[in-house]
Formats: C-alpha cells, sequence, structure tokens
C-alpha cells in the first residue's frame, strides 16, 4: 500500500525552508526532496546550489517525481503548476490560499479527472488539523456553522495593539519582520488571505464553492486609537472573525470582518500568531480548535501531514458536495449590526441603507452603530473603504432575515 | 473501494440510542443496523421488541454483517466480544474506555493478524477527534506533551461546585440525572475513567501500552468546601488534569490527578461536559482542542465517524509503536507539588517522603504543601484515598529529575 515520496518542491521561502526542518526531523519518514526549483539564481540561499534548478520541467518532467510540493507565491504560476502536475498524474500539496480559493472547483474536478490527489491542509490556519477533521469527521454531520480567526499575521498586530498599545504601523512591521505576514501586508491585513481559507473551508463544509470577491469583506487597517479605546470601554476584543454558518437548508452567508468579542468567546483568548476555529454541528455540538495560524515550521509541519497522506494514497472526497441540496447557495440575506468610525464626522454622512441605532460625536471622534442588510454593506464596502472607515461587528452574531423583513432594513 | 455496512450493534444504552439518532439524521449516509443484541430483555426500549436479539451469536454468527459496533457497559464482556467479533473477521468500533485500556496491547495485534480494523474514537473524549488527529496529523511529529480534562462527568461536578457553589453530592446528582456519569460513579469522580483514556491516547501519541494501574491517580471525591475557598482566594480553578509528558528521548510520565489552575491556562475555561486536549510537538507547537466529552449524541457523533471510516478501510497505524526508542518507558522519575488537605491534623500526620514547604492549621481546617517523588505518592496513594485526603496539584507542572536529584526528594 504504502509507496516511495519522491518531491519535487517548488519554492523555497519560509514555508518551504519549514518543511525541509521538519522532514529532516521526522523519525522514520521517508521521503526524498528530488528536485527544488526556484524563481531567483541569485539569492543566497542555506542549501548548496546543486540542489536547486530553476525550470518548473525539472520536476514536471521528472519521471521518478511523484509530489509535487508547491510552495511559491504568485497565485497565477501556482495555479499553472498545479494544474501542470495533476495533469501529468502526479499528486500536489500546496499551501497557496488564494490559488486555491480561485480555482478551487475546476482543480477538485481534474483531480477527480485524473486520479491524482490534492491536498492543502497547510493552506488553512496553519497546523490547525481543520480540512482533515471537516473531511472525515463531520463528512456525515449536520454542520451549523463555522467561525474564527483564521489569519494569524492581522491577529498578531490586534495582540500587540491590544495588549502592548502599539500603534498599528510598528505593530504589523513585528509582524513582518517575524515572518508571520503575506510578502503583500494587504493581503492579511485586508482580510484578503482570511476570506481565501473561508472560501475552501466552506468547499469542505458544506460542499459548496463560493468566489472570494462574493464575501463580505472588511480588513483592520483602518482601526484607530479610538476604536481600541470604545473597545477596551466595553470589556472587548477586537478580532478579524471569518464566519461561515447556514441559515437554512438553502443558504448559507459568509463574512470576514472585525468584530468586537466579548470575553466569553471562545474567540476572545486567541492572542498572537494563533488561529483558531469553532465548530458548530447538530449532534457533536460545539467544538473548537486552536493552533499555530503562521510560521514556517507550523505550517512545516501541516505540509508533512499532507505528505504522509500521500503516501496511503488518502485524497479529499468532497462529499458534502454530492450531498448538498439542490439549490443550496451563498446568501445575502442576513442583517448585521455593524460599527463604522471616522476621523471627520462627514465620512459617516451619505451611507444609504442604514439603520442606525446609535450615533457618537466629538471633536476628535465620530461613530454610529447601525443595523445593515448584507448586500447594502457589501454595495457600501468600496466607498467605506476609500474613506478610510473602519467597520466592525457588534457582538451581537449575524442575524438571518426572511426576505420582506430584511426588504425594511434596506429601505432604512 | 467504498462497501455496504451492515452493522450488529451490541447495548442499547445512553450511547447506542444516540447512536441511532444520529445515524437516522446522517444525509446521505448508508448503513444498516441489521441486529441490535442487548442483555435485559423485560426493559423498556422505544424501538419495537423486533429489532432486538439477545444472544452474542445473532449477531458474531450473523454472516451479513461485516461491522460490530460495540457499546455495553461491561468490559470484561465487550472484551470478548470484541474479541470473538476480530477473530471472525468483522471490524469493530467500540467506546468501551476500560476495556480498550487494559486490553489495548493484545487487540492491537489481534487487529493485525486478522486484517481487520478495531476504531474507537468514541472512547477518548467524546466529540473531540483526537486519536484521529494523533495518528494522522503527528504522526510524524515529535511529540512533547499532551495534557486535557478527559472526563466530562467530574468537569461538570466541577464546574458546578465552582460557579453555582452546588455542595459535591448534589453536583453528581446532577451529573447522573443527565447521562454524563458512568453507571458507577466511582470510575468519573475517583479518575478511573480519565486515566483509562489516558493511557489509550498515550499508545497513539508516543507508542506506548501503560497498564492504567501503573498511573498516579487520585480523584475529586474528597473536595472540601476548604480546598474550592483556597482555590478562589488565589484566583484558581481545580480541575481533573491528565498529563502524558516526554522527559527525554526515553521517559515518558503519566499523572491523573486535580490541579489548581491559573486563568491563563488553556484548561482554566473548560466547563461542564465539555473536554479539553493540549498537545505540544516540535514544529506545530501548542495546539488546543475543546468539544463535549459526554453525552448520547457527541459520543454517537465520534462512533458514527468511526463507522464512516471503516467504509473506507480506515484502520489506525499506531506508527509511533515502531519508531520509538527501544528503551522507552513510563517513568517515575519526577517530581510533583501537591496540596493535601485535610478534616483533622491528625490526618496529616505519618505520610513519609514528603518534603513540606507551607502548613495551615485552623480549627476546621488542614492543608500542606509538599513537594514529592511520583514513586512515593503512588505508594501513598491508597493511604490518603482511606483518610479520605483530598490531594491536588499546585499549578507548577510536574518536574523532571535525574534519578540523584529525585532520591533526595524521596529521603525528605
Amino acid at each position: 500500500m504504502k509507496k516511495a515520496i519522491k518531491i519535487g518542491l517548488f519554492g523555497f521561502g519560509c514555508v518551504g525552508q519549514g518543511l525541509y526542518d521538519v522532514l529532516h526531523n521526522a523519525p522514520g519518514f521517508r521521503a526524498e526532496i528530488v528536485r527544488i526549483v526556484v524563481k531567483n539564481r541569485d539569492k543566497p540561499r542555506k542549501l548548496p546550489a546543486d540542489r536547486f534548478a530553476y525550470t518548473p520541467d525539472a520536476i514536471l518532467d521528472h519521471p521518478d517525481i511523484n509530489l509535487v510540493v508547491e510552495l511559491i507565491d504568485d497565485p497565477e504560476a501556482a495555479y499553472r503548476l498545479v494544474k501542470a502536475a495533476l495533469q501529468r498524474g502526479k499528486n500536489v500539496v500546496t499551501a497557496n490560499k488564494k490559488m486555491l480559493a480561485l480555482h478551487l472547483e475546476e482543480l477538485v474536478d481534474l483531480q477527480a479527472q485524473t486520479g491524482t490527489a490534492l491536498l492543502y491542509e497547510a493552506a488553512c490556519c496553519g497546523s490547525i488539523p481543520i480540512i482533515r477533521t471537516l473531511e472525515e469527521y463531520y463528512n456525515h454531520e449536520l454542520l451549523h456553522a463555522f467561525s474564527g480567526i483564521f489569519n494569524g499575521s492581522s491577529n498578531y498586530i490586534l495582540t500587540k495593539i491590544f495588549e502592548e498599545g502599539l500603534p498599528y504601523a510598528e505593530a504589523l512591521a513585528q509582524a513582518q519582520q517575524l515572518g508571520f505576514a503575506e510578502s503583500d501586508p494587504t493581503l492579511d491585513v485586508g482580510g484578503f488571505d482570511a476570506t481565501y481559507k473561508l472560501c475552501i473551508l466552506t468547499a469542505h463544509a458544506y460542499g459548496l464553492f463560493v468566489q472570494p470577491d462574493e464575501v463580505l469583506r472588511f480588513g483592520i487597517a483602518h482601526l484607530g486609537a479610538d476604536d481600541v479605546q470604545y473597545a477596551r470601554e466595553k470589556g472587548y476584543r477586537i478580532k478579524l472573525v471569518c464566519q461561515s454558518h447556514k441559515l437554512d437548508d438553502q443558504r448559507v452567508a459568509l463574512t470576514v470582518m472585525p468584530q468586537f468579542v466579548r470575553p466569553d468567546s471562545l474567540l476572545y483568548q486567541i492572542e498572537n500568531e494563533y488561529n483558531g476555529v469553532v465548530v458548530e454541528a447538530a449532534f457533536s455540538e460545539k467544538q473548537f480548535f486552536q493552533g499555530k495560524g503562521a510560521g514556517g515550521h507550523p505550517t512545516g509541519s501541516a505540509v508533512l501531514s499532507d505528505i504522509a497522506a500521500c503516501s496511503y494514497n488518502y485524497h479529499y472526497e468532497y462529499k458534502k458536495r454530492s450531498q448538498r441540496p439542490e439549490n443550496f447557495h451563498h446568501s445575502q440575506a442576513v442583517e448585521l449590526e455593524v460599527y463604522i468610525s471616522a476621523d471627520r464626522e462627514a465620512d459617516l454622512e451619505d451611507l444609504p441603507g442604514l439603520d442606525v441605532r446609535e450615533r457618537y460625536m466629538s471633536a476628535t471622534r465620530h461613530y454610529l452603530i447601525a443595523g445593515v442588510r448584507y448586500e447594502t454593506l457589501l454595495a457600501l464596502q468600496p466607498q467605506l473603504t476609500a474613506r478610510g472607515l473602519f467597520v466592525a461587528c457588534t457582538p451581537t452574531a449575524p442575524v438571518a432575515l426572511p426576505v420582506a423583513a430584511s426588504a425594511a432594513v434596506a429601505r432604512a
């Protein structure tokens, strides 16, 4: 049953090197890295130059390589490599969230057609075995919802701001220095990275493929000292929270937004680069998973677990995809309660569709709290972001609305 | 690859009925319960009498049944049934912690000889997929330690005592009424149930089979109002904590004891019938899992995940067993710091081998805090229990001692 693993590795950055370390310290594990392909010939590296090659074909055309591990940065290049590898009958392990989120349905189909395996535990929540758990443990459970903190870098930044009072820019610089942040920090602090993970997990949780740009998404880049102060006064923390919850048998709603979190929430205690996932299901009820969500070694460890799984021909089954009702879809029939803050009062004007419930103004600080429909907020998103406003959910979870009732909110 | 699952079910108590509910609500899952064998012909049951049979052979000799699900109470009867089923080439799913802990090594060997699968996710920590995670995710990781709250019933009791100020007996009665407690509550409150789980998980975490009676074990039955008061004054909670940590490459130490837990511990927040597990490994670092540890539905859900796994020929591999160093063993070379309390001062006398560091006496309350070697405490255990003393670890984790240094503690 067991086959020898011959690896072709694309990329030798933080995670690639982490994998190399983990692989060389795994007792009794036999997998050989046959080739490493990198882009830049001149970068100094900690392995001798003869371990590296510089063209994809050095791996894709290598007859002995039966497993491609893809750990490069560029999602479009990664997509071409992964597709080419699957088409040549090679299994693939990847950690590329963006590439997966954008092309998942096609790659899942390609994998089925070519009889290969595409595994990507490291793409979601670092070392937490959440995809494996959704696949194997919840494959026949009635899953109601999952939520969590999926981006270690922005959580690290939020922790430093809350615990040590660091200004935003300094906290971000620290996260980058520690290798927690993506090379483009907007991916982290803008909530994009978290959204990719949410979309990937939604495929496993409900068998539904949602494109990232359909998801309501706000980041933490516009968090100000006044917002931190507001949270402190209420006894809250601010976390970048992903939610994916079923409204009924037909509909699921996805959001990625900063949220004020109460001390009794399981997400409140998650600090620094840790990630956490809460899964709610009919019979197992509430489960919680916490682990390091960023860093070369935790991620390398997740990649290793996928490599090990390949050695016994494991592949994801996406069982929920065949089980889901015909009209099951991503729905916007949700009302949220949001906090929106601005430096200038004028920036809080002309925002249609808000059911304003509280409004605060002082010389330097302005915020409002309002009910708003998902689709209204999605439409406002570019405008709110352009104005540099900070938008967060109140601790009240999004509420599913029958279409008639939610129309009233839209008119407000 | 997929085969039709024909189930023979032994037992129709809390978990058996929970499984029945879960199985009949799992969308798209095809498994048929062909026979249910129960002991007592006269008990009223919620299914018609013709669904039941009363002799083991009705399942064991049934040619269509390819999976035996064993959910009875009596561990020795369960052991005979499981053995007989494996010998007849039938796969087995069981939730019987005691039976597994006492006979695990033999059953693992029997499973390998007969080419069958013996799965038991529901035996440890209810709905938390901890065995599967240790097996598949940590199979090549250098695991340093795991610890946690493994008994939902005693944790429920401790929560009611701390949160609602209930007396011990009343909290126990509530747990029994809710179906969280074993039919013999000593198994829960005496720490036996937790010890069985600790031994089972140790087999998967390190490949080591330890008999439950080799494990230092204290329960919560002698917890008094003064001990709760002491914990409150210090800002602690008391939890029944299982620990299994590697002292070095050769040795692992196992303990099951009440422990004073600080608010910054991941175990502090685990309330009611929830269980929690912390896993510490070289590369994935600290991971935390939390979920319901008792109740028919959460446990039934874990049993279902095993049944689903059987349908694709999954079996545990116990990889760490072949990887472990030759002399790897359960070691007692550990010093603990313990709190021991008594109603009568005299009961704290004549306890040899204690390095007493604090002593408190009043008209009604007596306690001491002392360093003590593992083996010394193991030897004192019957005497301490006979005297009705409450014994708990301080928040200081057990400390590995080189044998020379620990001998000094023994002489103290």
